[in-house]
């Protein structure tokens, strides 16, 4: 497949050109742009700009208020719950993490709950705006039902991911970015798209057998918990999907389970939705909030050394400390530039003749 | 193997009695046995009183102080970080969460860290303590190091378990209470002694090589994170496990990864510790800190019922929410009694004449 490399400044400025074009604010425009490239950057390829067209179909179909004015439900010293008025989960979700934080410098920890948001990009981002305040950060959303709980035929949750930011001193923070999944949605579709076979343990098909063909989905099938099966766990996976979903969504007055809006446009809406749009869950500790600074630091240091340091079986070169894949990416893509796909260049181009904005040259 | 029915009445008399022997007060005593004898009634036998032998060994080995006063070392209105005073965790647990508790009524949540203290017993118990205040209750600790990071040799992780207790109305509450293993250890121990075969996921042997020999734990091998393998996500349940020691241990001072002490008295504590005794993390958040509660409760019904509704696979009855099976275990045992092992048995009589207590006929 062909691949075409464009510079981080191209893509950026033209994503903030197709917000401006739906009618985001240059505000909401150049944030919505930065933490959808933050996922080409660090190469979650699937929640980058491959999606943006994607965020213009559900604004063609009157699912997303580029205007939106987030709206404060409910609050105490060290919470809030957050109506994101229809808006890009690109711009709500950072705005709603920004309340945590400030929650978090006065009340020590900050917890935001939101209703009524969309998809928001990779969680990562908006955990690790907590680590330039010396926060743990910590975020989760729900999304489009595409996950079977353990002994179902039905999906009912989704991908559900968590992500849990922790800075460091010398070393480099410590970011767990998951989906409580054996494996995210992206990787089948990149499975899909070449006809290969997934492992056992990733999907099943509509009668709930493991299946090793990724196309399972589309006909009924459904991803699978993190641990696969009950006899590997699949009921931790499942809980902790669960656990995303209830804290996103029931705890804000969003939909949940089933009816979580489904993110490609084209699917209809679930009917008797409980609730609105998707709910996002976000957490700020401040770190002296629980001990002096310096003293975390210290020990975060020692922690993130010992287990980079650990042994390795024979044929592995590293423990990976969670957040370096990403990291090194990020550093690789800063430099060297972004590479997108064929299908994805044909999507930006499609959008670039839609709303007449030119098209960067690779 | 030869079983015993002992009422629970009968064995919580017991422990209390074997608690005051070790020099508890009296109320600490009653407290010790109830967390203990909790587990035992939610069928979660490998943390209950056949535990009980190995807390009294500790404390032969002075590595338990029965005279505990926990001390607050730090606090925000929604934080607070407590020194357990090398405390039974049973006891240092329950009033850590108590002030988590106290500190939500007051700032909406409250997040408490423990340096200092020993093995808690089962993390439900502590987490649910939010369920009768309309809260939800989170609970984590770490524990002795058994599990290899992903790629890994060294056992750097223990079993590390997460517990999330949400309230519902009408429905019983979702009590989600799980190891970041693919298999707690308690069901390798049973494997163990019977000399069974354990699935392919769940250890590896010295080499970190994938084993189905239960005895390979005995001789340098290794629980697996959730998720067995890397294929299969392994990255993830490391990730998990990792943030529940930086939680509990990182940020209260206490031991985290390799140098967490052992909870066998027979084995050596790790040289140049960095923290003191071992550290959990609890949360506790109001519900109506983010909703009203009865507008909570009604779709946590509903999330309830809709999923235990959910389509089965052929061959299973129904899709299980998360605290089923213990509260169901919990009714059989309140009534029927609880049943113990021969060797837990064995175990009791040794202590009852160690300590001159009546052992209790079944």
């Amino acid at each position: 497949m062909s691949v075409t490399v464009f510079s981080y400044e191209q893509l950026f400025e033209f994503a903030t050109a197709v917000f401006v074009k739906i009618g985001c604010n240059d505000e909401d425009a150049i944030l919505a742009a930065k933490v959808l490239l933050s996922a080409d950057l660090r190469g979650v390829d699937s929640h980058g700009i491959a999606r943006l067209s994607g965020y213009v179909r559900l604004w063609d179909a009157q699912r997303i208020n580029a205007c939106a004015q987030i709206k404060m439900l409910h609050q105490t010293p060290s919470t809030a719950t957050i109506d994101g008025d229809s808006g890009l989960g690109l711009v709500v979700a950072p705005k709603a993490m920004q309340i945590a934080i400030d929650k978090a410098k006065q009340a020590g920890t900050g917890w935001v709950s939101v209703q009524n948001s969309n998809h928001f990009g990779i969680a990562g981002y908006h955990a690790m705006m907590a680590l330039e305040e010396d926060m743990i950060g910590i975020c989760m959303t729900n999304a489009s039902p595409l996950v079977a709980p353990t002994f179902s035929i039905e999906r009912l949750l989704g991908t559900n991911p968590i992500c849990v930011a922790i800075p460091a001193g010398n070393q480099p923070p410590f970011v767990a970015d998951l989906a409580t999944t054996t494996a995210a949605n992206g990787k089948l579709e990149i499975l899909q798209r070449k006809n290969g076979v997934a492992p056992l343990g990733w999907i099943q098909d509509k009668n709930g057998k493991a299946s090793t063909d990724p196309h399972e989905l589309k006909v009924g099938g459904a991803l699978l918990p993190l641990g696969g099966d009950r006899e590997h766990g699949s009921h931790k996976g499942y809980a902790l999907g669960a656990v995303v979903d209830i804290f996103s969504a029931v705890l804000s007055g969003a939909n949940y389970g089933p009816w979580v809006p489904p993110f490609p446009a084209y699917v209809p809406m679930p009917t008797d939705m409980p609730g609105k749009g998707i709910g996002h869950f976000f957490g700020a500790m401040r770190i002296d909030a629980f001990r002096p600074g310096d003293e975390f630091k210290q020990h975060m240091d020692q922690w993130i050394q010992r287990f980079r340091a650990a042994k390795t079986a024979v044929g592995f070169e590293k423990v990976v400390i969670p957040g370096d894949p990403e990291r090194e990416m990020e550093e690789v893509r800063k430099m060297n530039g972004i590479p997108l796909l064929g299908p994805v260049v044909n999507d930006l181009q499609y959008l670039a003749e839609k709303f007449d904005i030119a098209f960067p040259v690779s």
